[in-house]
């Protein structure tokens, strides 16, 4: 078998930007599907039978023992401009964790699991986890099933693309109970995206609340020269009062706000702006703390509009509360790990969805920088191999005989 | 002959988003071609000898007379969701004029000539009135010819493009003294950009000091959920205080400024941005008053910029001083027109650029919303026609036997 070096190796051409060094994977777009081909050549490699749901997860099976399975793996989308590590290295490591326990002869007890969730980011429809959530039934499947993305193609049109011209008649986008039932807990590892490790292995204690809203501001386009200042609707001011009110609503709450996104239409260098749409991301340690950040950048960001003449609107595209991982299961591995640190995470999951339906559990994987979501991502050899052989105590302890 | 609203709505329809109403007719694009095609259409309807300069713009000659040609006129191409009179209608208003001479039986004694000057409004290749720049000399030949639109083309392309497979030997982009040394003046008709006219037609007074500068952002990107806030490079916040800026050290000095276009990359929803580039435009009453508005800004984004650890750079794209209108001419056309009121504009124009090297002058048509480079520009037809007369008035004057 390869060398997790030798595996991790394989997939990073795949999606990277030569000039950057930031990687850009749809979910289904060109280089999404290459690492899912890559998934089901690891598989068939290993004699791991590929299973695909209505919703367009891959799982890898390992089908010896008996009983409910022991889940692990993670995402192979991205942000754009993203990091090599979060998503891949979760699956990355699974396969050379199983390599790693076949190779010293470990008969599982129970079924042993190899995930690839789609669409974790939200890059391409919107919606964080998205593949997850309709898994575990977090969300509406029809609204998830007309979601678009930037070109009008819908979430349902995409997962039907991907099962070729005659899908399977079963094949059904939303809560899967029959494959919720058949596993009986999820261990996700991922690259820590914070710099609070010093060693080179953690557990995640519980993920922050976390959520996204649409920021819509209509005004009216006009000529740049001459079109008096107090004549002006110009959409671009309250947008810039919310971008900086974010912050200070978050330093003020001991929150997380950012906006990374925003689009200015008709965008004319002397033109007055007509529209502006942007997006507000909010994270904080409690749903409280959350709820009063967004209220106070609405509250201010409404007072900066109606000042302007510009119609202001906020909605919530999504939002995921506190999870607090398995007790049990984090102690169990913590065990098996011979003690490891607990620490919280601000970044959303799919181990946090699957929470809610399964005993959860993370491994994160020291990030030396922290930067996340950016090229400078990183993770050293070292502490990927120490996380391969991480996950392998968890799964040997998990799935003993 | 076509009626003036006949001429004008056979134009209508080209690059209109029939969505929002608004026209984006870029130069050389499919409208801006349709329009181009249209006028060649007209000039040979006419009998007019259509003649293309090294840099694109177009001209139809009603070659009697001698000695030098009092030229008009104005240009087709728009910025993104503009209005329908801004350019078009000087054009159209030249045509409608020669055909009012024409049915009078008017014998010119110096030859007439319409004219459609290319990238006007710079919303292609980046500086405006680019046409009447090159055959003005104002701009360095090999620097224009270099610009590169948002695919990549250069402006050298586009114009080489169009003039087909075998262009003339002696094409070169570039100042053109023979063909400036044939026209004695130019006045051209424009829809007015703002509400200061309170009769039909109006004569300009001087064009506002005006330009474009490019802000430039490179901060670091992030996790928008892990990454703490003090550890942050987020060049989002200090391109907010830019359009907060703007706005403010415009009103403080009597200027106007804007940010209408705004480019943030890699534009996740959670994801810091790494890099912000927005554009800045600024007019003002004098040279002065825009110097220090922009001084002003500079100074207070590179204090913001400096606070998020974000890297600042602000470059002037263009600049036009003050240009005012040659005073004789101006008052040979308010006295053919029987009194006419005199107002300044903050637009810029091609027959500011030509302002440097020949009498040039100024009609604007009221405009009674004031709303320019949006869907909701707009001239009544009675305003129009009066447009079409004064323009005939002074074509009559000023090429008379």
């Amino acid at each position: 078998m390869a060398t997790f070096a030798e595996l991790w190796e394989s997939l990073l051409p795949i999606g990277r930007d030569d000039g950057t060094g930031g990687y850009f994977r749809q979910s289904w777009t060109e280089p999404e599907l290459r690492c899912r081909a890559w998934f089901t050549d690891q598989a068939e490699r290993r004699g791991m039978a590929v299973e695909r749901d209505g919703n367009g997860n891959l799982f890898a099976w390992w089908a010896e023992g008996k009983g409910q399975a022991v889940l692990t793996g993670s995402h192979f989308d991205s942000v754009p401009g993203g990091g090599a590590y979060d998503g891949p290295l979760g699956i990355v490591s699974a396969f050379a964790a199983v390599d790693v326990l076949r190779a010293e002869g470990f008969r599982p007890g129970h079924p042993i699991g190899v995930a690839a969730f789609v669409e974790e980011e939200g890059a391409r429809f919107g919606v964080s986890c998205l593949g997850s959530r309709l898994l575990a039934g977090e969300i509406d499947p029809d609204r998830a099933a007309g979601l678009t993305d930037a070109e009008g193609t819908t979430f349902a049109e995409a997962v039907s693309g991907d099962l070729g011209p005659e899908p399977p008649e079963d094949y059904r986008i939303g809560r899967d109970d029959d494959l919720l039932g058949r596993i009986g807990s999820f261990v996700e590892l991922h690259v820590e995206q914070g710099r609070a490790l010093d060693v080179p292995v953690g557990v995640a204690g519980a993920i922050w609340p976390h959520g996204r809203w649409r920021m819509d501001f209509a005004g009216r386009g006009d000529h740049a020269g001459s079109t008096r200042l107090e004549d002006r609707h110009d959409p671009m001011q309250p947008f810039a009062h919310a971008v900086i009110a974010a912050r200070e609503a978050a330093e003020r709450h001991g929150a997380r706000a950012t906006v990374g996104r925003v689009r200015a239409l008709p965008g004319g260098t002397n033109v007055i702006a007509s529209q502006v749409t942007a997006w507000l991301d909010a994270r904080g340690p409690g749903d409280e703390v959350v709820r009063a950040t967004v209220a106070e950048i609405r509250e201010r960001v409404s007072l900066a509009a109606a000042f302007h003449g510009v119609d202001f609107g906020l909605s919530a595209e999504s939002y995921t509360s506190l999870v607090d991982f398995d007790a049990d299961l984090r102690k169990r591995i913590v065990a098996a790990l011979g003690g490891a640190p607990v620490l919280p995470t601000a970044a959303g999951h799919d181990a946090g969805i699957l929470a809610a339906r399964l005993p959860t559990a993370m491994l994160f994987v020291r990030n030396p920088t922290g930067v996340s979501h950016a090229p400078e991502e990183h993770a050293t050899e070292a502490d990927c191999l120490a996380g391969v052989a991480a996950l392998a105590a968890v799964l040997r302890d998990l799935a003993a005989p």
